[in-house]
């Protein structure tokens, strides 16, 4: 028989599809792969409801024009320049298709959401990461001039991602100024990955696209703002007059997203921002966050508070991802993850809190057990 | 500004994208794009009003398990080797990307389904094409020798269509055997697109993997079996031990499938088996060809009657797909849209049946009218 190509052989299950197994083989908490506990808003599942047997038959593949418009109503942008894609990952992808091939370089931080660096390579660009610094103190920073001086004549985009999986980084109006100024000197295009624009616990967090509107192209989901990760539902938002190209790259991909699910996704977008969905939920997860961070502080790790999405990174001396899911019966993600270019903090773990309260009790239960226990 | 890759720049609005937006913009009946206008059927659409609200996160990227494994059971395969995707497009994508890439050949037909040239291009191979032969009387037919032919030392995959869009043909055991054996013969990988493999008016198709379990990828889509195009839920069943991978690669491109509706589709496989609703389908589809078929001939149509597939191929010595649009209000797919490197027979359109009696009759009622006028 005929081998599959190299790209194929090398693809792999993602650690978030593989602790999920582990947790369930083990029947562990799982409080690793990023997605939540709670049922999607009734407001979303009526709206879904309705559309079944209604909207059921090929969208453009740009989308839906209700959806399109109201992602743009949303966002503060053109309608028209809106692009529905099957998720954030498939936006993800569109755009590493689009923006960097073959002898190019694109820019990206470490740690790194796991479907960055094989997109790249799939599209046949390099990746380059600058790694994040973690001091045990004063959490997660950037070094800016480390990433100004990454730029090389090959780089042809940055993707960045805020607020930050897994990190729980949100940048700052100046550091998002000096990012753009960094783009702008040597003519990249921006990716904002910002999935988790509506999840922050401080001040919003500031769209990249408002402060570069020519070069940036934002990147939503509908099933983070909405808890209903299984809809891909996503969008990119590109600057004028490129969506039809993007458009025409995706339906190669999937065609078009799934239509009921975006008629749904229509109906909903205005009612969670009327009604102050998205204000409940930020409400509601600082709470489980405070949990969390609070039990794992107590059975010895070192949490750094994130300023959004739904999860926190934490260090812990004798915790490992790969046997606290076996003998501790609990599922987190291994800071290993995020890495490939350079080396993970030791003991960096990153634990969500998009699980119930009773999960998130029960995990601490297990780890505060496990403590002391001198887990292989 | 930087400028976005080729790739993204080559990439157009596919040709049924257009015409069923020229439909809407001169208010023609639409017998372009093939989607159809019944409803899907009532046990698959409450299926998916009980998964919403119930299975609305993430799958694992090779699919819900309730779903493989009736993908399984309805094509006789194990589970294990069936990989969920976003409707056949993106299998067909999935299987482009893991078999053929820079350097390597795909051999296909002509007239070719209008994705299977870009995905081979942004996969990095070169698609070499062999044109059917179209006969005025006998009508659509496959030169054997001619495929055997065109196997050159770089040749990797043949991807095939069966029933067969836009021909209708369906290739008999015989032509089947004899294309298992060229590939066998070459060591080359089998890609069966066989989404309408329960739309067929005389014997039922054979599927390829019966006959090379070892080689053959079948590729189908529950949306054009369920008519729920919209719905994105399509499958490739695998040679024994290569999901994993594939499934590997698709988690790059949409990470899962939409997982409500793979749930409903797991539940509505099996009902339209036993209950007969294929069939049903068939004999219905059958009467609105005839229908369609009898009237393009009234106007003056050469009409190659399709042993499967819900279109039909016509010549019509004046009419035009371009114009007819807008000047007879009845939108038709151009044959030249379904060639790229031999030139379309002279006349060719691609004809939808999958629409309403009233909208075949209205169609018929301005194509007659349009009959001697000397459309531009």
């Amino acid at each position: 028989m005929p081998q599959l190509l190299a790209r194929a052989l090398a693809s792999r299950e993602s650690v978030f599809a593989r602790m999920s197994r582990l947790a369930a083989q083990y029947g562990a908490v799982n409080l690793g792969q990023g997605f939540p506990a709670d049922a999607p808003p009734a407001f979303l599942l009526e709206a879904a409801r309705r559309a079944v047997g209604t909207v059921d038959q090929y969208s453009a593949p740009a989308g839906l024009p209700a959806l399109r418009d109201a992602v743009g109503t949303d966002l503060g942008v053109d309608g028209a320049d809106v692009v529905i894609t099957c998720g954030a990952t498939e936006a993800l992808n569109v755009l590493a298709l689009s923006l960097y091939g073959p002898g190019d370089e694109v820019l990206m931080l470490e740690p790194v959401f796991d479907v960055y660096l094989p997109q790249a390579r799939l599209a046949g660009a390099d990746a380059v990461t600058v790694p994040m610094t973690l001091d045990p103190v004063a959490g997660w920073s950037l070094d800016l001039d480390a990433l100004s001086a990454a730029v090389t004549p090959r780089t042809r985009a940055l993707l960045l991602n805020s607020p930050y999986n897994p990190t729980g980084t949100v940048f700052s109006a100046g550091e998002l100024a000096r990012i753009v100024e960094i783009a702008r000197q040597h003519d990249l295009w921006i990716v904002s990955d910002e999935v988790y624009d509506e999840l922050y616990f401080g001040d919003a967090p500031v769209p990249l696209r408002t402060l570069a509107p020519e070069r940036t192209f934002t990147v939503g989901s509908a099933g983070k703002r909405l808890e209903a990760t299984g809809w891909r539902v996503g969008w990119i938002a590109c600057p004028p007059g490129l969506s039809s190209m993007l458009a025409g790259i995706r339906q190669q991909g999937s065609f078009c997203s799934p239509a009921p699910l975006q008629a749904a996704v229509a109906a909903a977008l205005p009612v969670a921002r009327e009604s102050g969905f998205y204000a409940g939920l930020r409400e509601e997860y600082a709470e489980r966050m405070a949990l969390l961070a609070g039990g794992l502080r107590d059975a010895g790790a070192t949490v750094f508070t994130p300023r959004g999405t739904y999860f926190l990174t934490a260090l812990h001396p004798t915790w490992h991802a790969e046997t606290l899911v076996e003998h501790a019966g609990v599922a987190v993600i291994p800071g290993e993850a995020f890495y490939a270019r350079h080396a993970a903090p030791t003991g960096l773990l990153r634990v969500a809190f998009c699980k119930s309260r009773d999960e998130i009790a029960r995990a601490l239960e297990r780890l505060t057990a496990a403590r002391n226990v001198n887990v292989p």
